[in-house]
């Protein structure tokens, strides 16, 4: 179940429309039990990520999504409209947090802001934006922390 | 397509038995297009995830799989007894990148190895294990790098 992310974040942006500080919204998107239980048969085939009842007697004292199922819906619904860069959402990394687990029937989103932004120098048509993408609950909890080093294009290297 | 790791890293781990230095590796598993194409459907909506066609003008210059596809599948392959940890595999986060992109057909394996041990002074039954897991193509190349923290049981603290 989603919700779209805001009609004026939707507006392809390049690197030199970016600034620190700058913040972004996306839409959000409600994790069913089911959707948690298939994302962990297919990647990450825990007691505690595939079975309520014997999830409730390990470290997560009930079913709990994987954080790479919380980390792959954050970037569904940045690239749904959450984060518009032209020419899409490339990252080559950085710092990954789960300080809570994303529950069955919780209703994420996320928050971004540019922390950080850098020309290359070896790639004059593009730079480096250093993006901090909180993934909030409905409690607004983080379940999710990701610190990003995104390449975004300038608008002279447009195709 | 995948194949087990060894029998030998199959036997569940405590905090007890790691030690810096320790190393582990996965199986391994053949990324098809279509899991990646399909992976991308539903969590990474780009066009250079989705069709080789239009990847081709893009960053990538051809279809590349998600770097979250990538994660995921290092996690299946660690779980599968890539990392075997008594308990199961909890990971706080960690730092990520991807060097180069997941490509068709590439054959993914994990090899891991523990990097710094630290026992919980809250929870004495716990500790951390930070383990660098490094995931690599066919031709021994990283398509990710993952430095996690990890929440790993004491033989103690069994149920």
């Amino acid at each position: 179940m989603r919700e779209k992310g805001s009609v004026e974040a939707s507006k392809p942006l390049y690197f030199e429309d970016l600034f620190v500080g700058q913040r972004f919204t996306s839409g959000s998107h409600v994790m069913s039990e089911e959707e948690i239980r298939a994302f962990a048969a297919e990647f990450d085939p825990q007691p505690f990520h595939r079975d309520a009842g014997a999830a409730k007697a390990t470290f997560f004292g009930g079913l709990a999504a994987s954080g790479w199922h919380t980390a792959a819906v954050t970037m569904r619904l940045n690239v749904e409209g959450g984060l518009p860069l032209a020419g899409g959402i490339i990252g080559a990394g950085g710092e990954l947090s789960w300080p809570k687990p994303t529950r069955p029937g919780d209703m994420l989103h996320v928050e971004s802001e540019i922390v950080d932004l850098k020309p290359s120098r070896s790639h004059p048509e593009r730079g480096t934006a250093t993006v901090s993408s909180r993934t909030l609950n409905q409690n607004g909890e983080a379940v999710q922390l990701f610190t990003a080093r995104l390449v975004v294009f300038r608008r002279a290297a447009r195709k």
